[in-house]
């Protein structure tokens, strides 16, 4: 709904992962005939979650892990993996580095040029075994990336920057034309971020696989706090949803809806689902898997803009394996781990037997705040591993 | 109300404890004047507060320590009065392990298999001495215990889980049959938690004689983090007593609304009599009393779901005695003590006499938070006895 | 502005000081053109604040203090300095005691009997040197007091308990016949606390001199949190004006409203005048000064509710003098010093040169809240005196 | 929107910048195709942010350096720089003095008197080298500086109190007369602050060449808490935009607003342009250069008003250059840094190519709290440099 914020001027009401909450059926499943599954195109995945191409989360050895679980990661192609052989070394020269030196030393890592041949061999080494795998790069490098990836195996090309539009102006360089980028190649294209139906639907248009979909989804994204831009994610999904919807009536293909970032347990995965996305990508959770490149430590990589470089380092875990992110059991009760065995169960416990039917559940505008008994309550804790 | 969250999509709006206030009465009571007792069916209880089937707030000697004051305590028949026969030892090695050991303490002392015949004892054992016993089991074992439950004397069953429907589907094993289950049993059967009007009007004709609501009542609840579901209480207590109303008018036959969980203060319970309910049931509070098992301990216990195990240990007390705890006098003046006696008190300031004349107070949307202050506050205050 | 918070039933929107701002005006005025003086009948007062019956904020000396400066504090005839000849070892016994012994060390104190005596000695005291005197008791001791508190020469009686209403039932005990009480007696009564428009009215129908306003103003109050009950100040005060008004309408007598409760700051009390209010009643912002009981002490009197003892004891200063509170300088920015300044400043600024207009100047609803960016900036404050 | 806060009273609904957030565009710039230019009648600046008139903030270094970057720093003729001539030996009394001791030592010094010739100084001083020289002063002293500032070659005169309007009432003294004021002088006039659709529309008729705007922004300005006064910025932005805009379509004469206070990310003078401001004024952020006055320190200044004193000292910085300021390369990814290369690039990724396109822009409502997220988020970071 709009409102008036000054005179005569409107703007809508947002809503995020905090502002609602699912409400139960009047029906419930048995957790075992719940089918979580989706597809891009004719591609099956049984693992609705995607993780985020971040080099604190996805390397090859990540990539493939992840790929055994019936999912798939994301290997960034614009970030270290590209850049060094050894990256073993990379990951131990930053984490030695002193509080007051990580940050330049990341800007100083992320200097390094791309080699073609890391890109190359990267996809590769993926693949072996038969895995699947994802790639991804910034709109600047798309074009010269697409290819190597493409002949050297890749199942899928993901052209990801913060704010993508299927127009961009510009005097100094030619922008990414996504019509003929995704006619061109033969593997399927993930185009994102974007938050608006009509963004969406043009980027549809463009011939995307899918879309991702997020764009400063929380009030500490740095997108909202540097640049003021952001949609919560629930009315952002739900927009796009709703282009993938007309335009499928429309056109009869089915593209998709991914959301991207915000979110932090199997409750907000589950809201995702629930405001109408098809699947959803996550960074920091699987940050905290041992499986992770430099398992319980995540960082800000280097982005296409000079202007606004990242460099911070966070410690996030390890708090457990990968299979127990994924599938549990949990030994924490916040939600943070086990977010495909949660997601089933709040399918099972909505009366949704499939992520279609789960598209369509109840949402209910919930309270989000009650500050003091929250950490009240975890201060009281005794016995937690940490 | 419901809002439009996303292009096409509406929400409800919900509303907890700390989003509405009582309204003083035009007309005020002495509290000696005021009422609180309630029914179910034929069965009249002073205590309007029933202690939730919880291993860290009922044993067999809270149970009979409970029911001598007028009220009823719930026995988890699938906790660990059911497991051992010893329990003080368990809660001893609970309480003697270490921090970063409690969590797999807790859940190996749940792997002990049930006994049926400690099932019998301890319901023997309340019932000495002519008190009221009242037992629970996830629907998965109701019908295993209910008739040991009812041979041995029990006076009330309960079947319990998270997210409790009429119906519900599995290949893998035949779902409790309510009406059966209902129908079959001499004692009186309460069911639940739900949260819906729909789902409460379909619990009620199975034969329940009181209905459990409350599924994520707070945005900290264990629930609303992990699966994303849940509605605040005020919400879910009114739409179930709607329901109550309805169905009483259609079928002449009263079936209790008991709000469960989220309260922690006198208020707490005030607003949900207020909401619509006939009673409450509260955790937390009794296991801070001297009387409970664990005295000052609380701790998550194992549930259905193996795929999200609970193994917390939190220190809540003990603060005051069960007499305290009920009827006061309190030391502490933030409304976590004297519960009967601010509930009392609250129906006397708002001219109820009656719980059903409570129901009908007025409500009003009260803004919830301000933070700061409340911490401050509590900073400073000197000379409390902890 | 009612909304639906259940299936069928509506609640009303409250609004407390955090939710609210005042607008500037288009005029605005010197300070000096500000007239802050109110009227209760006949009695006219410079000072629109009034210091509250506690016993941490009022006694003999302070109330003396008080009315030099233009105002009146109300001094609490249930209280200890009925209680006791000898105030001052009293205070060092409480101040005196151990963290964990205060709160029986204060309930102690005030099981000491009431003294008429003492009643008597203290009222001549305060009128010595033509001081205002006005007292205040509960409903229960209103009868037996008043008689000697005007032959003792009181100016002014308050009848003040929690939640007070024209009409309360008992067996037990004759509740105060509000009618014959304001008529029997010579001095004007002032009757609180309600905060609904009918009980407003029925209140000034029984002949009182004026309304105290104000029940659980907050969510952190203690009537809030053990009762549940309260509506925020705004609402409450705006609601009590308009009864007021409309009284006045009716019988062309004037009563004026006081709102009682909730206030920190000069910003608060300029938005309670702006909700409607003539005058305010402040504790804890005089407990802070040097001239009060124990200077820098406050503490939870015993009320009238044996259920509901307080007996808490918290430092809040002292911070600076009488004058300072009321007139300035004030040496810290957060508004809560100089009070009286404060509110004619804004006057001032808002263009309103007396109460009257104040009471008609334009409110704004405006977020209340950004915990972090406040805590941040108190952290990094340096060189501040304490 | 209004709502009714009490009965037969409404109230409007009003917006801060952590209630909104800007949409990103369907189209999208290259940042170097963005033009941030604006103008004062026919002067033109490069730079749209205006460094505010604070002690801490701007001195004739400052005024100097901030200039030749394409901007303008205002130099405050009421502060120290007309006070005393050697600074460097007051901000050293400052920053040296004990934490008891700041805030008095800090009133001490404003006490000093104002000479005219070192106001005269001051202004030579910015102009030598062809620099761009903006003064202000308080209304009370706007006449006898004006003289001095235009004859001393100033370019721009600032008049700024709290809350200014075109009408002041006082029987002690003359108020100044905006429009003889803006007649009189040469240089182009700014006046402010205020808030209202009413007063801006007033002020522009006085002649002013451009409004501040911003009243008590924040729920934690001072202006707020001890008076109670204050306006979102942005409603009061939007608001005061409406009455340029009118005022205009009427007259021809484009009066620019200028946003001043409550902005402390890139991304909160993001979403003042997009409210409607032409340019903003920020004081803290300048502060924290190594090029303020006292690098890393600010303070709260002298007022006119004796009865409000302000005199707190607060360390914040120095964090990076004034160039890092304005436009990077920033190392902390929260905003704080990279003011217009941030404003810039949220102007690109909106479609926004000038400021004009960037007040039409689209905000929407979003929810601004997540705190705990936020804190524990920032409590997680390893390698920060300080």
């Amino acid at each position: 709904m709009a409102e008036y914020i000054s005179k005569g001027r409107k703007a809508r009401k947002s809503y995020g992962f905090d502002d609602v909450a699912l409400v139960p059926g009047d029906l419930t499943y048995d957790i075992k005939e719940v089918d979580a599954s989706w597809k891009i195109g004719d591609l099956e995945f049984d693992v609705p979650i995607i993780a985020a191409a971040m080099d604190g989360v996805v390397n090859v050895h990540f990539a493939r892990e992840f790929s055994k679980r019936g999912g798939f990661a994301v290997l960034n192609l614009d970030g270290i993996s590209s850049r060094f052989e050894d990256l073993s070394s990379i990951y131990e020269r930053m984490l030695s580095s002193k509080r007051e030196e990580v940050t330049s030393v990341i800007q100083e890592i992320y200097k390094e040029p791309i080699k073609e041949e890391l890109v190359e061999k990267s996809i590769s080494s993926i693949k072996e075994g038969g895995n699947f795998c994802a790639v991804s790069s910034v709109p600047q490098n798309a074009e010269r990336f697409a290819e190597i990836a493409e002949s050297a195996g890749a199942d899928l090309f993901i052209v990801q920057s913060t704010v993508t539009t299927a127009r961009h102006i510009s005097k100094r360089y030619k922008a990414l034309d996504f019509d003929k980028f995704c006619s061109k190649l033969k593997i399927p294209v993930i185009i994102g971020n974007c938050v608006t139906y009509k963004t969406t639907l043009e980027l549809m248009k463009t011939g995307a696989a899918a879309i991702l979909v997020g764009i400063g989804p929380g009030a500490a994204c740095t997108t909202r706090q540097v640049l003021g831009i952001g949609v919560p994610q629930i009315t952002a999904t739900g927009d796009a949803a709703a282009a993938r919807d007309y335009y499928f009536k429309k056109t009869g293909k089915y593209v998709p809806i991914i959301t991207d970032g915000g979110m932090s347990t199997g409750g907000d995965i589950a809201k995702a689902i629930a405001a109408g996305a098809d699947a959803v990508m996550v960074g920091s959770a699987f940050a905290k898997t041992k499986e992770s490149p430099a398992p319980g430590y995540h960082w800000g990589m280097a982005t296409s803009s000079e202007n606004l470089p990242r460099g911070t380092l966070i410690q996030v875990g390890p708090i457990c394996t990968l299979d127990e992110m994924l599938t549990g059991p949990a030994w924490l009760d916040d939600g943070t781990q086990n977010l495909l065995g949660a997601l089933r169960l709040s399918m099972a416990s909505v009366g949704a037997d499939s992520i279609k039917r789960m598209q369509l559940t109840e949402l209910i505008i919930a309270p989000s705040i009650k500050t003091e008994g929250k950490v009240q309550q975890r201060q009281q804790r005794v016995g937690m591993g940490k």
